[in-house]
């Protein structure tokens, strides 16, 4: 990681790194896919007119041409910024095809064209579940989606980490029940509170909302928060003069205490409520969540979403969802910055097999394929160098066992980290199960 | 299948074509680490200046740029078109870090802006494994790559392949014993074999490589020989004058013979010398190979490569390879039109657990986290609707079984296949292997 990326904002990882990458890849499919999410991908392109339907975020695009226009009359195209709009559309134009309510995680790289600066990539993998209903979508589903989300991360091992809950109901029913209409203007500024402290955030709020001074002080008041279990609500209780009739507040109120309830049950001590999230994209329209890893918070959020009610519409049909989204990237690359994350080998292999003659070739192949065939990950010397230049070779790479055939035809196998060497036979000799693949090494804190 | 896509030349699958793709793609990359291949991805756009250094598609090239130009001196950027330019200009440009020879496999999608049509498209996925040396790679590393690359289309059950081999040592070596020295147009008219005939080959030899037409009837006579074993070298030798002194011919001679002689003994009838194999990409210089479908001759190679010698430098240095590439869209996409490839279900889930009523959710979880914790993929309702509604919920998906909790605790199962419904407990019940996962059924011929 500390090779200079030869495209300024593009990381490409050793092989090393990305056997790292791969196992935490793998662990969030099993995760999502126990829980019976699908496997999605959609194509990495676009149109224009797609991308700038929603979201904000349009100076960061990149298009996509051909070299040699031919005249053809293509539509405009671009590279996805994220995985939430493409699924979006996909969803629109196979809802005939789906099943719904679906489940799906997708996994896959997205562009931004931002400036690029530390931990900022302009190719990153997003790991995303979403489900969407046909119409209407269960509160419960949110439920859902936060504690599958919460046990993938627990997953990981990644150190601790707490889910930070809102719902944009709640914060919007509120600002309606103390007199604000603006609360587009008011969640935007309250989205800033980290970055500008209260004090702007109170000017914003009076300047683009058109609030008094107490209005804003008690949107602020809201935003500050923040219980670790349900008694957020009766905070909130507290700052309302009036308590009747707010029925938006009450529908975010209650979905906020679902979620912080039933994960205090199944994930416990990952959920706060905390009602200063906003989420800057627009679509969201629900619940909305924010990840901060104890041991890095200077990441930001790590895993964000929401819940969307017409992200996705047909005609007069719509398909509410809702979704959590995983920045992979940014958070491996802190992980392989501060040497949380390292993989044993830079191969998969757990067995290295030797040449006595480069006529051996195809006895040695024998040897290979008969520990493949029992789930033993082998690679064969493509030439009979000296014996101590192939044991470094398999050392090099990280890999753990080393196969010598005499000319007799006996093995033995040399465990190359403790120097013992026994006799062997391919058809039952077995390595131990932590050496069948590489083993991830994680540094946290809390392992 | 039959949809039509959204984007012409851009294929999205639906979820249980999905689920079929990456059971094919899961399935080379365990054979592919089997072997010792690690994983590698590179970054989706490479400067215009690397894609154009070698190969002759410039013009399917798609160019990437940021919508809102600032005015910054960005490098001219695209998306890559395969993956062995990338992977060249990585290993070029990460050699300090790799340990040579370096054996990777890449599933990457890749883009080229081709007219689409039947079979084609405009991002599809590649599966490469490639071997590179440092300075020198030993011809056995081509014997390697054949083998593994065969044994993981054997793994594929797609039906009987033949992997065509052929060198461009052999080939020029001939055309040079034969007294023409512009190898390169009469390799170039050679390829065009199948496609144009061998009356206009013949022709356009003659045209383009300035040769008799002796000569061109001998590059004519040497393109028609193709055998199951090394009885071509025989064939060859019987064309040639003079059988001395042809230094780069013996060596292509050799190194197919080696290739065809391993292939026969670890992947039996999988081989055959082909010496019409020319490939079109310029980087290759030894062995050559393409892969024919008994089934679908209609898709031309499937799998494709050859060997490098100089595609990767740096300086003086150069990092010679051999290579072959799976086009798995194209192939995906026909066995899904012939209905040979089908998943038995739409997501990965084995057990739908229902809900008597909405407040089950929790213990219906708890039935369910026992499941995932046993390896059995668990999905839980989101709403307590009629339980026959919850079990066509289920069928639909083609999630073989359905679980019910009674008030007093009690479990059932019920197989929605056959409808038999016992008790069970989640911490002991067991599906059928075959059930865990979705099956992928095939209806190849040779099955």
């Amino acid at each position: 990681m500390a090779r200079q990326a030869s495209l300024s904002g593009y990381l490409e990882l050793l092989p090393q790194e990305r056997l790292a990458e791969l196992h935490l890849l793998d662990t969030l499919r099993g995760i999502f896919e126990s829980h019976g999410y699908g496997s999605l991908e959609t194509r990495a392109v676009e149109t224009v007119e797609t991308l700038l339907q929603k979201g904000e975020i349009d100076k960061e695009i990149y298009t996509v041409s051909r070299i040699h226009d031919d005249g053809a009359k293509d539509a405009r195209l671009a590279l996805r910024f994220d995985n939430t709009v493409p699924f979006a559309r996909y969803v629109t134009e196979n809802a005939g095809h789906l099943a719904f309510p679906y489940r799906r995680y997708q996994i896959q790289k997205v562009w931004r064209g931002e400036r690029p600066q530390a931990g900022r990539f302009r190719e990153f993998t997003q790991a995303d579940i979403d489900i969407v209903g046909d119409g209407a979508l269960p509160p419960r589903a949110d439920v859902e989606i936060a504690v599958v989300m919460a046990s993938a991360l627990e997953a990981l091992q990644i150190g601790d980490f707490t889910m930070r809950i809102n719902s944009r109901k709640l914060s919007e029913g509120f600002y309606r029940a103390i007199g604000i209409e603006q609360t587009a203007e008011v969640l935007r500024a309250v989205d800033k509170l980290e970055k500008i402290g209260p004090a702007r955030v109170e000017q914003e709020i009076m300047e683009t909302a058109g609030a008094t001074s107490e209005q804003a002080q008690q949107a602020l008041a809201l935003a500050q928060i923040r219980t670790p279990d349900v008694s957020f609500v009766e905070q909130v209780r507290a700052l309302l003069p009036d308590q009747t009739g707010h029925e938006l507040l009450e529908e975010g109120l209650a979905e906020v205490t679902e979620v912080i309830h039933e994960m205090s049950i199944r994930v416990p001590g990952r959920a706060v409520a905390d009602l200063s999230i906003a989420r800057g994209l627009d679509y969201y329209t629900g619940t909305v969540f924010e990840t901060v890893l104890h041991d890095h918070p200077q990441l930001g959020s790590i895993c964000s979403g929401g819940r969307y009610e017409s992200l996705a519409t047909k005609g007069k049909r719509t398909f509410p969802g809702v979704g959590l989204s995983i920045g992979v990237t940014r958070l491996l690359s802190a992980l392989f910055d501060s040497g949380e994350l390292v993989a044993s080998r830079s191969v998969p292999t757990a067995v290295y097999v030797t040449l006595r003659s480069d006529d051996d070739w195809g006895a040695a192949q024998n040897v290979a394929d008969t520990l493949r065939s029992r789930g033993i990950n082998a690679e064969v010397a493509l030439s009979a160098e000296k014996f101590g230049k192939q044991i470094k070779y398999a050392d090099k790479r990280g890999i753990p066992f080393v196969w010598f055939t005499d000319d007799d035809g006996r093995h033995e196998v040399k465990d190359i980290r403790s120097g013992d060497q026994v006799q062997a036979d391919p058809a039952s000799w077995t390595p131990a199960d932590e050496d069948l693949s590489p083993q991830i090494i994680r540094k946290t804190a809390d392992l």
